[in-house]
């Protein structure tokens, strides 16, 4: 693994004097932070992305030529393709990319973590790919240690943890999640309900956390909860919840858009006026979001660009190069007749 | 190869024999069909799936393991995968039964023709896959002498034409895009306009088709047509133009559901009421349109259905047996308030 067949290319050792530490130390590093601090680990990242240094490298210079694959393994139901707006537009971005460089995507469904575990193993084995995006992290997420223990680049997408030994590319919606609430407080809303995605989600218990959290900063109690699993039916049965309930909310966050639509058309039917009776905010500003009637608030996330990044990031790894270390893409908060009073 | 390593297994002979061709027929009949009627290939094809024959399974024993991966070429931009709602559904449907089997897909987005066959051919010699599906059909589609050639599995997805080497399967929905605009007819328009999607696509082109001979049959002069593009944007700017025509249509029936989406925030704005002012009816039946307000009449197609049985049939070529060789799912109509004037 050590053969430097590329002279002047970066090594392991000029990596640990850089950073002063040893050989040992930028292997943990880069395999799942084991008995290492995070700002060693830090200092590592930055020692290698200043070389240009990927674990990688060696391995690939003994492998060959790229396969012009990069992978995509997914621990979720297949249907979230045609459920989660996110998938389809995150993999359009990656696809521009790929495309232009001539790369394949190859992606795979899996069960559980055995198989998901297994399926990382037999595509580098075979070197079907030259590395992975890793979506839909977990804590503590075993995939580290494994693909870093393979010498396989990858691009994490999301929210790493400090003990991540891979670059990610990650929106920040947080700032604007609070800012969508702040906007109904503001409006005049102090019974604000919310309606969740999959709980078991991350991403669905962080938009649930910020709405409960902006409240509680502004000495609100929080309105109730239902749970609508990011699908439109979900959205309008959750919605039936909050209105059977004894004092009616006021407004509703919804986790996602397509819940706030299904929520909007139990409104209706209810003779309940958006946003004159009860204020509608979503999440995911999908395209049909500025065109619903009223027009619905929401939090716009650039899914393709956020793909698009990973897809460059990943093709930099590959082509033996440190690509940045933690990207952060911003959101917008997109304020429409759903949450405005005065129309 | 024509080496016979699993006895019994039935050969291009034996279909000769049953068909009542030479071999080099039977080899024609899956190369591309040059120089035979479509009656003999139909007979050849039966003959084949009688005996569960496929070309490729002298080639496949020879190779050994099967690779577990499907190919998917796609020669489109790949924003499509963010925009047109047909291909997540559909691969959706897709993985839902590679995932069962363990198998993957790799999707490669190519450019031009050049790219798309060094593609295929790069995929069959690295034997990267397993089989292919075929999207957007072509005439001629050089696809399908290319990849029978090579002895690659494949199934179409659409309507093939008669020298189609290859299983197929499709969702018809002639008799329901006729269904609904006499449905429309019979609630009393008489001035119907037309709005279309990417016009140098097969299936726009043929909902254009089936609304101009409808209305033909009909004795109706058929409304202005507006490009929409199959975006919400598109459908908003066509039917601004068709709102500036000196006689306003009655009715628009939009080549997808999202251009009938941007349409109706257009009539909205111009103080026009769906349906009472204008009918409005769409196509795909997104996941929204029977939360919207109206709730949108269109065509419902099972595009996750059709991803589920164009991979069982690839899987079924692959084990070594003749799928179902012409498949055809049926499409629905949802009548909805859109296009009801009796609310």
């Amino acid at each position: 693994m050590a053969r430097r067949s590329v002279p002047h290319r970066p090594t392991i050792a000029d990596v640990a004097a850089l950073a002063g530490v040893s050989k040992g130390a930028v292997s943990r590093a880069f395999n799942g932070g084991e008995r290492i601090s995070a700002a060693t680990i830090q200092r590592i990242h930055d020692a290698a992305t200043q070389l240009g240094w990927v674990p990688s490298a060696a391995a690939r210079a003994i492998n060959g030529a790229p396969t012009q694959a990069v992978g995509i393994v997914v621990r979720r139901p297949p249907e979230l393709l045609d459920i989660d707006p996110f998938f389809p537009a995150f993999l359009a971005g990656v696809e521009t990319v790929l495309a232009r460089h001539e790369y394949a995507t190859i992606i795979r469904f899996v069960e559980g973590a055995k198989q998901e575990r297994a399926c990382y193993e037999r595509m580098m084995a075979e070197r079907q790919v030259d590395g992975f995006l890793l979506n839909d992290l977990r804590r503590p997420d075993f995939r580290f240690r494994l693909l870093s223990g393979m010498g396989a680049p990858a691009v994490v997408v999301g929210t790493p943890g400090p003990s991540c030994p891979y670059p990610s590319v990650d929106s920040d919606s947080t700032p604007r999640v609070r800012q969508l609430i702040e906007h109904l407080i503001a409006m005049g809303h102090r019974r604000i309900a919310h309606v969740t995605g999959v709980p078991e989600l991350l991403h669905s218990r962080a938009r649930e956390t910020l709405w409960r959290q902006t409240l509680a900063d502004h000495g609100i109690e929080p309105g109730p909860v239902a749970v609508g699993n990011f699908v439109a039916a979900g959205g309008a049965q959750a919605t039936r919840q909050l209105l059977a309930e004894p004092r009616r909310p006021s407004a509703i966050f919804y986790g996602n858009d397509v819940m706030a639509v299904g929520g909007m058309a139990v409104l209706a039917e209810h003779g309940l006026r958006v946003p004159e009776d009860v204020a509608v905010a979503g999440f995911d500003d999908i395209e049909l979001a500025s065109y619903l009637t009223p027009a619905l608030s929401t939090v716009h996330c650039d899914y393709p660009g956020l793909g698009r990044a990973a897809a460059e990031m990943l093709l930099t790894a590959i082509g033996g190069t440190a690509p940045s270390w933690r990207v952060t893409l911003p959101t917008q908060v997109r304020l429409r007749r759903s949450t405005a009073n005065t129309g």
